[in-house]
């Protein structure tokens, strides 16, 4: 049990490298004895996955459905999961959070942001991380990296066009100059050991263990 | 074709009649050579009824997350359905429509009722029925009435205790009240051709066909 529980969150467009930074904190973080709970949105919950195959799959879906959608998912993950594990875990590190919402549905969509803010609220009942990871990479790097993991299974986001993931981008890296305190920029293009090094420093920063 | 739909939502707590009345509603304006479009919500598209399966039947959701759902699946079926019929039939009878959330999930969840009204314009796109029929009835014959019809296998709602269903009934009541332009109730206790009647009275003085 810790009392003080550490909660990050990670953001950035497909294939900046946030499940592989994700997994090696994780590794980093239990080697020194430290608890870590390590989750995603949408998903993290039974009800959330089965909400995140209707996200990521269903060809035709409007925006305010896809929003709002992805909204639920974040109540039940928060609920269910994120604000039960605090005090419980040294270390919460999550695989994208409310900051998803306002690259993708409000700059990606050209959902209202206000709106995009207000409804975060709700769902994430002000649970707001300690620190945000934003792993910047150029499209072209993120198309080229989604194509060679996949197997011709590309998910509804995946597909979208390099205009779209351009617009997601410009939206996180707008967010991260607006919120400097809580969100920072890595470049995602580096080795991934050397970024992992630069991530747990910033961690450390932050952590009151 | 026709210049001037009337959308005409239907409400009330379970068993309160509303999926009988439109089915007699939808008769007699087919009969008379009206074009009538019959929706639900939940539902009313191919994703709706798979978010409303999830909703009905899933047992661990909290009540921001049911809200959201709902809400996801009200804007794909504006977007998708009710939006592109309007001005293509007469007539649109939809199962369930906005009040249902301020009914359930504020009245019913005790979510405030402000963000349920927001959330519902943001989803609605601002879409309200120029009628809304409330068919009133008991608890004690709700409960009864689900009870006959049911083979055992109650969703979500159905299962929620009679506090729950009173508060529900309560929060349409309200609601009457304070729209009471929009909204009109009818007692869902009469016999279903004598009810079907009066809806109908209500149904002509509004349309402009």
């Amino acid at each position: 049990m810790s009392s003080k529980t550490l909660f990050v969150s990670f953001e950035g467009i497909e294939g900046s490298g946030k499940s592989t930074q994700i997994s090696l904190l994780q590794k980093h973080y239990q080697a020194q004895g430290r608890s870590v709970l390590s989750t995603r949105e949408p998903g993290g919950t039974k009800l959330g996955e089965r909400m995140r195959a209707l996200f990521t799959q269903e060809e035709k879906m409007s925006d305010r459905c896809e929003f709002l959608l992805v909204s639920a998912a974040r109540a039940q993950h928060v609920q269910e999961l994120l604000l039960p594990s605090m005090g419980k875990y040294d270390l919460i590190l999550c695989d994208r959070y409310m900051d998803s919402s306002v690259a993708y549905q409000s700059a990606g969509r050209d959902l209202d942001v206000d709106t995009v803010h207000q409804i975060n609220a709700f769902a994430t009942q002000g649970l707001v991380p300690d620190l945000t990871i934003f792993l910047d990479i150029p499209v072209e790097l993120s198309l080229e990296r989604v194509d060679q993991r996949q197997s011709g299974n590309k998910d509804r986001f995946e597909k979208q066009d390099q205009r779209f993931h351009e617009k997601v981008r410009q939206g996180y890296q707008d967010l991260c100059k607006k919120q400097s305190d809580r969100i920072k920029e890595f470049d995602g293009t580096q080795d991934s050991t050397l970024l992992s090094q630069q991530l747990i420093q910033s961690i450390d920063r932050k952590a009151s263990w």
